[in-house]
């Protein structure tokens, strides 16, 4: 395929910053891929990895003719950093992010960014992941065929929305458009809540009981062992959200509590008919 | 190596008993492998799918000449079903089962058996499994270096013990004692417990969301698939210890929500922490 952009700029460069340089690489989709990084050492890893063509810690001398920039730092620091992409790009670079949570930075950096107006921003979660992080945890087909969540303002041109939505395509994935708000609220319940249970089920098994874990138990857990720090922050940034959804899965629970505790046996044979109805429409 | 066996008698030959049979026919371990099953399609499909030599749905039969019978039927019907085996078996004929639940089951053996003291009977729990059901779904490695936890009772002697532990380790398998009762409380919190927790996530993820559940929910809620009423046996064969393992698994969850509502960064950070270390000590 031609190539579509000059330069990509990709600030972050861990799973999956690290996935979106190996994708765009290995589709030609730009003349260079130029990763922005905050320490030599990182930067070693990610060129290492093979995940981008060059590294450099000066995001302005990055930005000097990029078509696109996406902003793949831990949710933490998300805003702040494309803050700083915004401060030093042309308007006409297309910049976007890959952050769990929306809302809370979109709402930052609008609130922050004087030159908005004059710039191509919009929010991106794209839906892949794997509990490890790094550069060496990113593939090439992490997004392929996955589904990455624009998430424009009230702010954003429909032009810069469909600029973005092309990028993720580009790479291979699906793209579907909601309000940040919007987008917070369902992944609370897809990812942010599940991610929740699974870290406090592992907390809650008994050292001494680890030895008779099975596969039920190491599936369920598995997202356990992501990166706490990124996961704390997401929480955070998410937190009304998340005690919603916490409310609407510990209410689920109760319901089966109940049925177990009262031997009623039609009940929790529908409520387990239930979670094997939604299990099964997603598929393994 | 040399058979063990002369003949080996398979009750149920589902996901567990389907891989055994695969398993024991693997490695040479009777002579004959035979599949005692309630219906003629279900011996049809056992047969088509390898796992046995031959069929029958007479249990006296079978037993005949039997050096070993394992159960593996539903937790529901298990304990009717060892109790025929016991009725027509010989002294010598080793009897175990493959039961996720133990003390419900082996207590009601135990109590309606009345010749169970000239009987060499101990209850088994391979801990090894898969969301799909059925011998379509056994595999000859699904007890390949799996966990199987033996548990005799006070009326077990040491050499049915030992015995049973020989069975499992020839087919591959690691072994493990502990008594019904405490096989049930550990298991409540490795097993029951995440399914029932990954079953209300499920049920309670709004259908309209699913279309953004990515890879973490996928992980977190796989078991949900299982078959309900398999599930709904489990649960409430074993309801003490679920609700106890629920009880612990709902105060942590409670912590989460209390440093989330709080915003406090480094206890959210330590529960976290804390649920990455259990998780990876169990490994992938």
């Amino acid at each position: 395929m031609s190539q579509m952009y000059q330069r990509l700029v990709i600030v972050g460069v861990g799973l999956i910053g690290g996935s979106i340089g190996l994708a765009a690489k290995k589709r030609g989709l730009a003349q260079s891929v130029l990763g922005v990084v905050r320490s030599e050492s990182s930067g070693k890893r990610a060129l290492a990895c093979g995940t981008v063509d060059e590294i450099t810690s000066d995001v302005a001398a990055a930005m000097a003719g990029a078509d696109v920039a996406v902003v793949c730092t831990p949710v933490g620091s998300l805003a702040e950093s494309v803050l700083k992409v915004l401060d030093c790009c042309e308007p006409a670079t297309l910049v976007t992010d890959g952050g769990s949570t929306k809302e809370k930075i979109i709402r930052q950096v609008e609130a922050e960014q004087t030159n908005l107006g004059s710039r191509s921003f919009v929010g991106s979660h794209p839906l892949a992941g794997d509990h490890r992080t790094g550069p060496e945890a990113a593939r090439e087909d992490l997004l392929a065929d996955k589904l990455v969540v624009v998430t424009p303002s009230t702010n954003t041109s429909e032009e810069t929305t469909e600029r973005a939505e092309q990028f993720w395509q580009a790479l291979g994935a699906h793209t579907t458009c909601m309000s940040p708000a919007e987008h917070d609220a369902a992944l609370a319940k897809t990812s942010h809540v599940p991610h929740l249970i699974a870290a406090a089920l592992a907390a809650a098994t008994p050292e001494d009981a680890l030895r008779l874990a099975g596969t039920g138990w190491r599936d369920t857990t598995r997202v356990a062992s992501g990166d706490p720090s990124l996961w704390r922050d997401i929480f955070l940034h998410n937190s009304e959200s998340v005690l919603a959804g916490l409310d609407s899965a510990e209410a689920m629970i109760a319901q089966f509590r109940h049925a177990i505790a009262g031997s009623d046996t039609q009940l929790l044979e529908d409520l387990l008919g239930q979670g094997k109805t939604r299990r099964d429409a997603v598929g393994s």
